[in-house]
């Protein structure tokens, strides 16, 4: 590449679903998730990227184990940190779209010297949960290890404000949306709740990359993304959370924007998805324009898959008519089995042939798949082994000794459609084939319907269904013990609160009553952590119980606590977790309603920004922020919001007047801290209502900064030798 | 201080028993582990310290929340990191003292600025466990953020090398021995199989500190560490563990070094020695004198215990002659639970009284805890009230509103003792108050009293006991199914391998025997992962069971499985996983046998040294050691060690000629990695096989090295600005 062009090139590594952790207790698969993980971080440093991009699911657990979380921040160590300094000029206030304890990005942080930024979403395996609302990718910010970007800390109500970033006379606007649950995340698109930014100037000339972690195809109406959901000024989106690898860019012809699918870097399941070569891409981004190079991954472990229907394979050929044709079958299967073996191992080899001699890595045993169809005609039979046996032939030569063979029948009374048939036959084993969030969905239906056949006495159902999956799917192993003893607490706190006539009268109603307000309080949005908040005001000090009687029987015993400091610092993110868990409505019915969409409202929602045209000291000489009026380059800026009506169907942006709120002046003032220019954000929208409607997007900008701002920043780093 | 004192003197912070997480699911303590911790590595950097010293149980649990390990990294990340540089000089070979993926030690990364390095041992809460055998402490040091050093992969053969530094003219050896169940480690020492290295120039300048993390008192006569076995040439021991803040410096009148046990920082139990001031240590080294500062904690909740006797407390006389005594007993202890709030809440403000208005901060409820012997005389009786209802009547008062008072009675046959009353008559409940790892010592009861019970069939006991206890104690959620997996698989691959006779004749003693094997593996310190790695060998590609008959009835079938790379790279570590777990041998006898001691022999052992007189360029080319040659200042030295016969009983020490093997050659290159000289050591050794032997440890001095290499080196620490 030419060096003029060099410096106008911004090179982004595209890796998503890692699934460090994946199989870490299979004897012979334990090492590969994070050795490929190595790989991807290991090219990233010899590609001289600007910048690792990850589209979630970086860890297969929500609690990743020790050696997974070693493992992976060994690696981001190694090749993340280093004295070449970073090429992206940071553009965004950092505040503004990083949370956390450390409101930067990595690669300014005078203490720690990051060559490679990683920036990621979460997926749905490592989303936050638990106490604090905490998920791996915190742990690895607080490390200054990565960026964790587009978290969302309200699943209803989604502000999407991109990271921004210049590299010569490219420009680059990083938006991200985290995973939600796929339902979720269709109604907040489908009610107008997600509200995309945009740079405040130029915003034309910035290249616009999205990140998602959502289901690409429809498996039912409503739990997937659609593509032409998203804002069509998207230049390229690149979708995690699916596996298979379609590393080529394909144009999205109604939105204008192109989509890429890396797929996962480890083969979580044994569908033909996974099959395809694992590629990871470099984004070269010059200007608005884009190309990619396609790496393939050589630490991946080959895996073939087939399909075989025996009665219309020319190798099977009238053994269905021989009696005890099991042996016969069982040879014959072996042989397919065998070449698919062969071509594994060939596959390797191909990828491997230009390696370097020090390079040489033991070829690892394949993956191997055979899927076999034995439906026999009228009055014949297949006899077949039973699976696993014949999986176990292949120790030895095979990764996955148990499950080489997969036999499946007809039904005889079925749809026309193959597939649709095998659905039917095994539903089980074909649904935990067909994607690889299936289990999930399994446990929520299995408390769904055993909830259905429940009548609770005393523990409030639809709270009880959520610390069951906290507990299954987030190995949260004290889900259901605070949620029995909130419950018992406010029940038998309740009950001593009766006087004695309700005692005489029989308790079961007030039981009821009891449970009915926590069902209650749970469905309007409060989280386990507010309702724990709720206690009883102590007892005055001359008060006994033995004499004055119970203290429980005041009206005025009970009070709302005030949030601990903790609580309160991350209040944000707590109160969105029970509106952010999976199950809390769907489940149980009765979600709130949501506030009135496509109002013409003027509403005060944004912070205020500033351009800073001086960086500050290299090291700032407090962690606070400097208080207002330390830098005299603050701008306040109105970041008011136009909402249309449903009506217009002109995509045209339209332009607000802005306004000088002194509202959240702090948080404006917070950008003198970092060392660069920052820009301002205007506010867009996403008005699809459905999938088919064209975008109405309101884009406003802010005329009263003038551009000469933006282009007089500095564009030197500043950075210790 | 005087600048030129400065210059020499040497200041470290010293804490342990941090225990971040304790208490976090508590509606009022859940804060109060980790705002401690982050006072003190604020005091580290508001006091200038050169490092911070942690003895150990830096987390509460073995798998800290995501909570805790934030907070934590959020901690070191704020306070250690910083321009100013650490103005310790590191002497040592970074490989020799710490392990894992980085081997150095973190403020020589040329890519993160650590000002203040912290230092730590594991104590028994945080000790490695589970797959590849990590503990928390890896992964903070894997970050970057804590040094952790004196590991001890071999419970049973523990070398203590000591990490050494120097800043003007005083000198630092820092040994660290990382908590082993007190009797493992009692019996370590008494077999003289701990080995204490000293280094190999100028041994006598070094001021010889060691941290250790053990029972300091006899809980029975082998179930501690006594300070006497301990090398006499000690300077300083910090005693972690025990949860008494004793700060001063307590001389061994015996072996002549000072102990000084800084106690936990936050109160896990309700006992006397928790109500003791926290405080931490600043420990200032000169040359070979020391010197302590005391700083008491200031956001540590205040906490009073009282105890009293309802018989012998004049406030409470003539009432157990009294009937229906209850109302006014009750009446009597709320006036002194209130006295002990009040003295509480003046203990807080005593230690506040010197806030800046801006420190200030809401004064907690305190801890309060009651012990009342209500044992009434001949004929009488006290009747006392439930004592969760009595300390509810405190709820918004103190902070433990469920377990203000403990009620208790002498039994009436028992030793005049009141103490060993006490145990007698509340076994249970006295020995949770009596120290902190009361917990683990009943699980481990627990199952040896239900192991002893059972007649295992297929199962072998001693791993089940181990399985069950990792699970109990180590949060390690598979070890019950792996070791079931494992059990089961060995058991059905010896029943296939067995010929249709032995199956006709029965299948108990067979499946007995196999048992029996796999009992005698787990004894001679086979771990299970050791174990796993057998595997059956693949079958030969021609054969077919069906035709042939079943491949595992092969006398060759089985083989040992070459371990991975990954388990190879910490192999040493995980070889000694089942030799360093609680249960292996106590619980169900037959350990393996010691290796001889106290023989003459003469062994080598120890790594090659080297002296490199020029710090390399600021940044390595590469992670990898450069190979031998490359330095010119590479000096192999022996370290073969003579340990002599008891029967000497002077403790002179003996000098060996050195050798120049090129054993370990590449070790020695390594030290070319470093940016400093590297001492060497020698060695000694601790041989008191009793509590009262006098010390006979041989030390081992290179003279070929002269001091003139050491006196010559660069002071000046390379560091970018």
């Amino acid at each position: 590449m030419p060096e003029d062009l060099e410096a106008d090139t911004i090179r982004i590594l595209i890796s998503t679903d890692n699934h460090v952790g994946y199989g870490e207790r299979d004897p012979i698969r334990k090492d590969d998730s994070w050795r490929t993980f190595d790989e991807i971080m290991k090219l990233a440093k010899a590609q001289d990227v600007d910048m690792v991009l990850l589209g979630g699911d970086l860890f297969h657990e929500n609690k990743p184990s020790r050696k997974s979380m070693y493992q992976v921040m060994r690696t981001l160590r190694r090749y993340c940190l280093g004295m070449k300094p970073c090429e992206l000029q940071f553009l965004s206030d950092a505040a503004d779209v990083f949370e956390g304890a450390f409101q930067t990005v990595n690669y300014e942080d005078p203490d720690i010297n990051i060559s490679i930024p990683v920036f990621s979403i979460h997926g749905n395996h490592d989303d936050p949960s638990g106490d604090g609302h905490f998920c791996s990718l915190d742990l690895l910010q607080v490390a200054g290890l990565v960026n964790y970007f587009g978290r969302v800390p309200e699943a209803d109500n989604i502000h999407v404000k991109p990271v921004l970033f210049q590299k010569g006379r490219s420009k680059l606007a990083l938006y991200g949306i985290s995973n939600v649950r796929d339902e979720r995340m269709f109604r907040t698109f489908r009610d107008n709740k997600v509200r995309f930014y945009r740079p405040g100037q130029q915003k034309e000339e910035f290249f616009n990359l999205l990140t998602v972690h959502q289901n690409h195809y429809a498996h039912t109406p409503t739990s997937y993304l659609p593509e032409n959901m998203l804002p069509d000024y998207m230049d390229l989106v690149v979708w995690g959370h699916e596996h298979e690898c379609l590393i080529d860019p394909q144009k999205n012809v109604e939105t204008g924007f192109h989509v890429i699918q890396p797929g996962s870097s480890v083969a979580t399941s044994l569908v033909p998805g996974e099959a395809v070569t694992k590629q990871v891409a470099i984004l070269n981004i010059v200007g608005k324009e884009f190309q990619i190079e396609k790496i393939p991954l050589k630490t991946v472990r080959p895996f073939v898959t087939r399909e075989i229907v025996l009665s219309q394979d020319r190798r099977f050929k009238g053994l269905d008519k021989k009696p005890d044709n099991r042996a016969d079958i069982t040879k014959r299967l072996m042989v397919v089995v065998d070449e698919m073996i062969e071509e594994a191992n060939a596959q390797w080899l191909a990828i491997h042939e230009d390696d370097e001699e020090d390079d040489e890595e033991e070829q690892p045993l394949p993956l191997i798949r055979l899927k076999v169809e034995y439906t026999a005609p009228e009055g014949c039979e297949y006899e077949v082994e039973n699976p696993q046996r014949f999986s176990n032939r292949f120790a030895g030569k095979v990764a996955n000794q148990n499950d080489v063979v997969y036999f499946y029948r007809k039904k005889k009374s079925g749809g026309t459609r193959k597939g649709k048939a095998d659905q039917k036959a095994n539903p089980l084993a074909d649904a935990a084939d067909s994607f690889e969030g299936s289990e999930a969905v399994r446990v929520d239906k299995l408390v769904q319907d055993f909830m259905a056949q429940q009548n609770l006495k005393i523990l409030p159902q639809a709270p009880f269904g959520n610390a069951v999956n906290q507990f299954v799917s987030k190995d949260d192993k004290h889900a259901v013990e605070m949620f029995v003893m909130d419950s018992l607490t406010t029940q038998v706190k309740g009950l001593l609160s009766l006087d004695d006539d309700a005692v005489t009268e029989g308790l079961d109603a007030h039981i009821a009553g009891f449970r009915k307000v926590m069902e209650k309080n749970y469905v309007e949005g409060e989280s386990q952590q507010t309702r724990r908040r709720m206690r009883f005001k102590p007892k005055p000090s001359g008060w006994d119980s033995d004499i004055d009687g119970h203290w429980m029987e005041q009206p005025n015993a009970i009070e709302e606590a005030p949030p601990s400091p903790e609580l309160a610092s991350r209040k944000r993110t707590a109160a969105s977790r029970a509106a952010d868990s999976d199950e809390d409505d769907d489940l149980f019915g009765e979600s709130p309603a949501p506030p009135p969409a496509k109002a013409t409202t003027r509403k005060r929602a944004a912070p205020a920004k500033t351009v800073a045209k001086k960086a500050p000291a290299k090291k700032a000489p407090a962690r606070g922020r400097p208080k207002k009026g330390a830098n005299p380059f603050i701008d306040d800026e109105d970041e008011d919001m136009v909402m249309e009506d449903d009506d217009d169907d002109l995509p045209a942006p339209k332009r607000a007047p802005a306004a000088k709120p002194a509202a959240r002046a702090t948080r404006a003032a917070a950008a003198s801290k970092t060392k660069q220019t920052t820009l301002n954000f205007s506010q867009s929208q996403t008005q699809k209502p459905a999938a088919k409607k064209a975008q109405k997007a309101i884009e406003i900008s802010d005329d009263e900064i003038s551009d000469d701002a933006f282009e007089s920043m500095p564009t030197t780093r500043s950075r210790r030798r």
